[in-house]
């Protein structure tokens, strides 16, 4: 028997969509008001799924505590109160839109859950705006 | 890499489930409280979720101001503060189920949409009952 | 030690604002897309609250299993799958808007709850705009 | 066409997490501060999805009143302020994790719904930890 | 300049409707199904608020990591994964209703709370049912 | 007759908790990580009302949409995807705190709401954390 065990966590950052690479122009034109040099932030809500087998003795697929200390340890902390553009490694050369900050999220976690699992994972960026991303 | 945007939106409407072929007493014994002939209402919420590969340049499978924009002039525009029976063309023969509004509403925004991304639309009549339509 | 016990109810009604002895012009200025002739409609999300001592031996300002009995009988059914224009007598000579509906709601439940207890009511007309009646 | 019905319901219940074949000690380990062995609670919040063909006539995959009124008779009465290890058959013998109760669900409400439908059961344990079960 | 600073916080308890003082046929009378011997549950959600001047130099009424802080190690602690009747001392002698909840939560929030400053504390029992105390 | 009409708005912005006339030492002691030189952000949820007599020929307290409109033009368009240290005028000598902002939103509306009705500002800094300002 397969089951999906999911876990909402939350964290609070600045970011600005931003290419280094276009001009101020180009910038302006794609992302709007997104580019605001001195950035904007949001409260991001994270929905982390595994998918698995409900193990017969437990009857977990996962322990939901294991899980919220996993992504805890690894998305919260490092995100959490930061700029994203500025203070985080992973969005030095990389445009924090809501796809990729899931994208990145999702492959921080992956090698952290079992290899017969799988992995989902849903970011709001504001209560009306979310992505979803599985790793395909 | 492909992931999906979602989008909600919300429109407020009034409505009746009615079928003109039908005696009022099949109507009244199949759609009991719904079919009341004076109408009754909801608030609608809706998710639009597009599907597709991330763009390498944007961050973006599909810009959400877009999307938000597409919503906004052809189904918020259309079916708010209207009465869903009497007002809106594409139930004048057709029942306003809320399964029947999701497949009208994925109609409408299905050409809107690159054919290359996958369209889901999710349709809360209440906040306890909800359909999802993805074009199957 | 005084208390106050609140209680969630929820009922879906079509409504137009409107006023008979105003011409057409005066209603579509004043109340713009509500004055659609046809309906539109709402879920509307009641909150009751009730302010009192707490019973020594019970525990309770009032039973909350009382409170939304009254309001389902009274409010609940009165409301729901109704046309408040024309199908609920209240309305036949007040123009239904949120402030209204939420008197007619206090109007109805203060004679029911006793007269040592404070009664207030929040009605939710969308989740974005509600409105609080107290009876001052 | 194919749509997904999805009503929301819920129940207040004990519980505890907890093997009668472990030693205290393990089942302390594994399970922590939720093998209190007086209980804790919670508001379990369920959605269950009904997948199936639009019905031409009536626009509805399922009546969601009869599908609200199977979830009322089946599952709400069984469990609603109840004790699910002490109280509820399915578990005097099965471990009462979130994955668990929604397979108890699923296996309850499969024989109601008819067989060319699919069934999706997703159960808040709290509003940070859900799970999701299709009978895989 | 006066504000009011709210702080949300949950904790999950079982408990049970019941005077020991009274008949089990009295208690089933009054309490109903909230009497089972066998205890349910729930997810209580806690808005905490304190009203006090701005700090100008701060621009804080309280520091809310502080009254998080409190709020975790003098409610959370107590009563999380706890079964109210068995496992809490203020309870031994008092029928855990949602009001007197919310009145051991204000009692045991208030010296901690400077004097010169006003305490509020809502207690959610379900998303439907709510009380709020404030020492009056 | 009296009531309130209360209007939900949102805006997206970026802040840092922090005074210029103190040491970066005494700013990290009191503002911990909210004091990061390179900001983080939220999703500020509002809640404006409005306290007054219900007019007798339209039955409303205030229009909602010209509330609406007031809090779009005066609130939002000065701080969503703003940073509100750096863009915003009211904030250059000012901590934004979530106090702060309220009053500073409660300043900017108060000329714009008729003397005789009540103005209070409710700003969620996280769905966890809020504040209540009444001009008091």
């Amino acid at each position: 028997m397969r089951a999906t065990v999911s876990r909402k966590a939350h964290f609070n950052a600045a970011h600005r969509l931003y290419r280094k690479d276009w001009s101020m122009d180009k910038n302006e034109l794609i992302f709007g008001k997104c580019n605001n040099p001195n950035f904007h932030g949001h409260n991001y809500e994270l929905i982390v799924s595994v998918t698995g087998e409900i193990d017969k003795e437990t009857g977990f697929v996962i322990d939901v505590k294991i899980l919220a200390d996993l992504i805890k340890e690894h998305i919260e902390e490092a995100f959490d109160h930061k700029n994203l553009n500025v203070d985080v490694e992973e969005f030095q050369d990389l445009n924090p839109t809501a796809e990729n900050i899931a994208v990145v999220i999702w492959n921080k976690l992956r090698p952290l859950i079992s290899s017969d699992k799988e992995l989902e994972v849903v970011l709001y960026e504001t209560p009306r705006n979310f992505v979803t991303y599985k790793g395909e």
